[in-house]
């Protein structure tokens, strides 16, 4: 019952309120304690599952974005090196941030039965996965959080580290400060850029909505929001990237521009440390990302039935040249 | 029996003597028609396999030098991209440049009744997939070739690549080039040492063994190896770096350095063009490597059972910078 509590952020009267059906609970807060019982219920199922089906298939699933970028075959191989040392193999698939595909790539991955699966969610919906989960597959989220179920989460500070940037920027001298994001349907790019807001707000600058692109990150779509952020008749004279490829993109339009603003990106990335000047970063460890979300896979596989955990990792800050520059 | 002729690279009459047991043939040529004839008869059988199996596990296996190096999670994508659009999902495992793990991957796939394996070899003995491939399970080499089997193989122009790359620094007035290469066990580095020493031969430089250094590029390895090549008495001009990991970590160990030799690196790597000076390279398209072995795999899978294919895509010199300082 205390788990039950703590899974859903009541009390254990609150629970013993609603297991026997009385008054007095509000039905946004019933809701959320029926869903705890039920999650907990299928988790203890779990370890019996296991032994009932005696043998294991041998493979883990990974849903990411795009196998394609460093940021997740980085993730890729930290998921590898721990699923090795179980002895499981890896099945990896791209949703393109499609929830549509997310799922079905999901679901596909459970009806061969991996032994576990690791997401990391393109959609906000995840009650698909409740039936898979009861049937005793553990599913661990990393990197964004799940929809509308409580389970295992890995994180990045992402808020923490966009307040960092803005700080960093705003010592260097800079009150006009761009932050050009991913889309804001993408949990990490809405959390940096509640960061951003943040960070405007305990720094003493005023949050300005007109300094802010969210979008897709394509060549096009971020040259477009930098020529218009930094060339305007008031020009930002910082920008903050909200992840690598928003740093990659923009890099690329600057390139032989003849005023660069300072740049601080969000995620390192290979050689930038090489550029000319070089790229001030928030630096997160992609490879601890993938091995605490593939270390609390496996510790669920083998049986572990404590509640769902929330693991927020840190960054920090590194200083290389690209968002030190004097104003 | 023509099939048999083409694949063993001998006569027809040479294999008619092989089969009626005729004397005068050589035994090595006797062995390579025997294992030609051996390997057309299980590629027959493959389509009745496939209809016998009834239904397919819907995955192919990938197994790679690194699923982590951005080189082959573009390949990975690629290959994902067709594997995708066959309705399979992609098994992805990194072999770490060991043969042994390689044998073991691979074998771990076809235990799991994988529809089509890609192998990016790390050994010269595949011996091992004689039985696997023979029950069914059609295999494609790529980015090298496999040891000792004859098997459809999907590669780069390496050699012509590396001649091309010491044409152009000879041009740029360059006669004392050094060549840093991966470990000289793995065929694209050896092709890639063979080019280069073509090229010395063909521009008319001496090929000079002390300017060449091959080894597992590591920040270590590739520092040491600069230092001594470009630091000596009698130094190198220029520098052809064998793959992307060389590449990175010499121009790591350049960035501070006085003088820098002119510079060109076999593949192409992102952000090469933004760095001071962007780096010239031979060019290959990863993707097409991926999408050409892809698609040969799923002829295969889907009952093609014409003769092994060798594919060598074309590369190409993308001039940036690097490669064309005055001497």
């Amino acid at each position: 019952m205390s788990d039950v509590a703590r899974l859903a952020g009541v009390s254990i009267k609150t629970v013993s309120r609603v297991v026997n059906d009385e008054p007095a609970v509000h039905p946004d807060t019933a809701e959320r304690v029926v869903a705890a019982i039920e999650q907990l219920g299928f988790r203890r199922n779990l370890g019996a599952r296991n032994l009932r089906r005696g043998s294991t298939t041998g493979t883990i699933g990974l849903v990411v974005e795009d196998v394609g970028n460093p940021f997740y075959s980085e993730l890729n191989r930290a998921v590898e090196r721990i699923a090795t040392s179980f002895g499981r193999h890896v099945l990896t698939g791209s949703s393109g941030e499609n929830s549509d595909r997310e799922r079905e790539l999901s679901l596909e991955f459970c009806a061969r039965r991996v032994d576990g699966l690791l997401i990391v969610p393109a959609g906000l919906q995840h009650g698909y996965l409740v039936p898979e989960m009861r049937a005793g597959t553990p599913v661990v989220f990393l990197d964004r959080p799940a929809g509308d179920i409580v389970a295992d989460t890995v994180l990045v500070d992402n808020l923490g580290g966009t307040i960092e940037a803005v700080g960093h920027l705003v010592r260097h001298g800079h009150r006009r400060i761009a932050f050009l994001g991913d889309s804001p349907d993408i949990f990490t790019a809405a959390e940096r850029l509640r960061g951003f807001r943040e960070g405007c707000v305990r720094n003493g600058i005023s949050y300005d909505e007109s300094l802010v692109a969210m979008q897709t990150p394509t060549p096009e779509t971020v040259g477009h929001a930098v020529r218009k952020l930094v060339g305007g008749p008031n020009p930002a004279t910082a920008v903050i990237a909200g992840n690598n490829r928003v740093a990659v993109h923009l890099l690329r339009t600057l390139a032989h521009a003849e005023h660069r603003p300072a740049l601080v990106s969000f995620d390192d990335f290979e050689l930038a440390d090489l550029l000319d000047p070089p790229v001030t970063v928030i630096a997160h460890d992609v490879s601890a990302l993938g091995h605490a979300a593939a270390e609390l896979l496996f510790a669920r596989i083998q049986g572990d039935q404590s509640a769902p955990r929330k693991v927020v990792l840190p960054v920090h800050l590194v200083a290389r040249g690209s968002g030190e520059a004097a104003l």
